[in-house]
């Protein structure tokens, strides 16, 4: 082991407890969960109708103080109809990060529309709304409220900024960005639950939003996602079209559109409510996680350790350190020396404009993405982590 | 309540236990599925990799002797993937029957093919091989091993049966239909878990079947579903597609083409386990509940029971009666009286081709489909009606 992957593995290791194997991100279960659950089943509701279902989407209203909550098989089924209801539509641009998760641009490219990759800043690991803008005063035009890329000729509908690892986008300035350009923001919260930007919760910062629940999130359904919004007639197309759009009748399946089963079943939706009143207790046991990190580390000067934006209070889903540029070629014996030795780590996902499916969508300069791509390296986030 | 309804009504009751309200189709959980799903809970792995997810896949092999079983999130999900490996393009044709659940023409719509909508038989509800044989004979062209729409020009890729109510269609007739047009068969066994075709579990007639397992359906996950078939390379392909395309690497994030996020979580097929366990006792006593309302409705001469083909050993997964033709024109009121007073009813689907999205999809003559969505009346049909 060099001597630079001995320091970062043995600051990691006083943080956190003993094992043969920790794992990057696990849930915690305790025993209102098996209540919960139990319960679910005897009661008979354990699919996509059932009193868990309404009682976690209450839940999730009253934690993000957002209005309305629809649940969903997961985060990648919410962005989807989010997209649909944006009016996005085939060979439509909409603009996403390029580091991100491959869920983002899949959905776009599930309607057929094209995603078109923006960079991100080292503040906030997403999208930077200046160089945005910059950007967009190029390449972009506005006729009667429509934004058009002047070398595509196709109109670019929304923007999909992710909060990475749980960190907000610097939402007032892209608030400003999109505006100016007449975009429609969604916000993939997928990593973001119990964050908040300038106080308040995340996904009250654009149309709609999402949220995901995969087994590796803050707090896990075993799988499942949701849409935020505070608009009712948007909340009441969401539950439509996530419901195969059929129209309600105590007998009659009349269905009025082409809609989706993406319904989340009650069984999972009953293992959430049990998880959302931790939640709290997670995201304080994750910042004091990286409060931890951030001490153990700091005298390990070839790295950063990467700390939220100012204007935040992040959930500090996955922790990162970022390795200063000089030491870049480092990161893959790190990789490989601390997963072997049990520390399980990994790099941020390969680029999205490097993957064969997405390498010919249009792109701006990605240098701060390709950059950052080299020196990300996740470590061991777990809420329950810390040592003692 | 017309004499008719009062014999309807009093036949039902005569055979399913008292109570305020008789549900069309409820599951039954035991001590085995809050133990498994506790379990599941306790390993921590709830999300898309664990154990109960093998266990489940494994069951499901057994049972059906499929050699290969890959999980979804739905029905309508795994009939989605069968159609992408299919090689169902945008503006291809694929036969499906017009009396079915939205399910199947919404999967084939997603992909921007276009549903061609066939009738069905009074044998098996399902479609009718040789009605479709003398229709194809007349629209359909092969050339060159690829069945043309001579009137709309459009390749016709492949054909859905779906077994309706668990009743399996005649697969041997339907086979020789499609081997004579190249027609690649998927069957839609979303209701059919249990039931067999000449001896053999359905599935095993066509290169993928979709199972589900939603709430309503034999055993159920909350919400499930399942791609079965017999060919390695398409079983790769699968779990491939289901999972994100995600390439095997302990840390890389490299996805190969755009996948799907349809993965099964661990937490569910858990519940699948237990379930699956009783799936015996649950056709046997379906058989027998079909059997009690035989004989409790054989002096109603106004209706048909509707059994099982000569060629078929049914789960009898929705029981249904047929009206007569003369008595077309009670359906409505029979529907109304049962559901008011307690037994819960409805009637077949409403067409597809009559929907909305697809009234101009083409379509062949439907006259027997036609007749029976004005006769067909579904009955309370869970495992443990049986009185006593």
């Amino acid at each position: 082991m060099a001597i630079l992957t001995q320091k970062i593995y043995q600051s990691i290791r006083n943080v956190v407890w003993e094992g043969n194997f920790v794992p990057l991100h696990s849930p915690f279960f305790g025993k209102t969960e098996e209540k919960y659950v139990v319960d679910c089943i005897r009661s008979n509701f354990v699919s996509s109708v059932g009193e868990y279902v309404d009682k976690f989407e209450k839940a999730i209203r009253e934690y993000t103080k957002t209005k309305y909550t629809i649940l969903t098989v997961n985060g990648t089924s919410a962005l989807h109809i989010c997209l649909l209801l944006t009016d996005v539509k085939k060979d439509d641009e909409v603009l996403v990060p390029s580091m991100t998760f491959v869920a983002t641009p899949n959905a776009v490219w599930y309607i057929g529309a094209v995603p078109h990759f923006v960079d991100v800043n080292k503040e906030s690991l997403g999208i930077d709304p200046f160089k945005l803008d910059e950007y967009l005063s190029k390449i972009a035009e506005v006729q009667e409220n429509k934004c058009y890329n002047k070398k595509t000729h196709r109109q670019i509908k929304a923007i999909i900024p992710m909060h990475t690892f749980g960190h907000p986008v610097d939402m007032d300035e892209l608030t400003s960005v999109a505006e100016r350009y007449k975009l429609t923001i969604i916000e993939d919260a997928a990593e973001a639950l119990g964050s908040l930007y300038k106080n308040k919760h995340v996904g009250n910062f654009s149309k709609m939003a999402i949220l995901s629940f995969n087994g590796n999130k803050i707090i896990t359904t075993g799988g499942g996602g949701a849409v935020l919004t505070n608009n009712e007639d948007l909340a009441k197309k969401v539950k439509h079209l996530t419901t195969t759009a059929k129209k309600p009748h105590p007998w009659e399946y009349v269905h009025d559109m082409v809609g989706y089963n993406y319904r989340m079943p009650a069984l999972n939706a009953s293992l959430g409510l049990a998880q959302i009143e931790k939640l709290d207790e997670f995201v304080e046991k994750k910042r004091i996680l990286a409060e931890k990190y951030k001490e153990s580390l700091k005298d390990v000067e070839e790295i950063e350790f990467f700390v939220e934006p100012g204007y935040a209070r992040s959930n500090y889903w996955l922790n990162a350190i970022i390795l200063n540029k000089e030491y870049t070629d480092a990161r893959d014996e790190i990789l490989e020396e601390t997963n072997k030795n049990g520390i399980m780590t990994r790099p941020v996902w390969k680029l999205m404009h490097k993957l064969e499916m997405f390498k010919d969508c249009p792109r701006m300069d990605l240098s701060v993405s390709e950059s950052l791509e080299k020196r990300i390296i996740n470590i061991p986030s777990s809420a329950h982590l810390i040592k003692d």
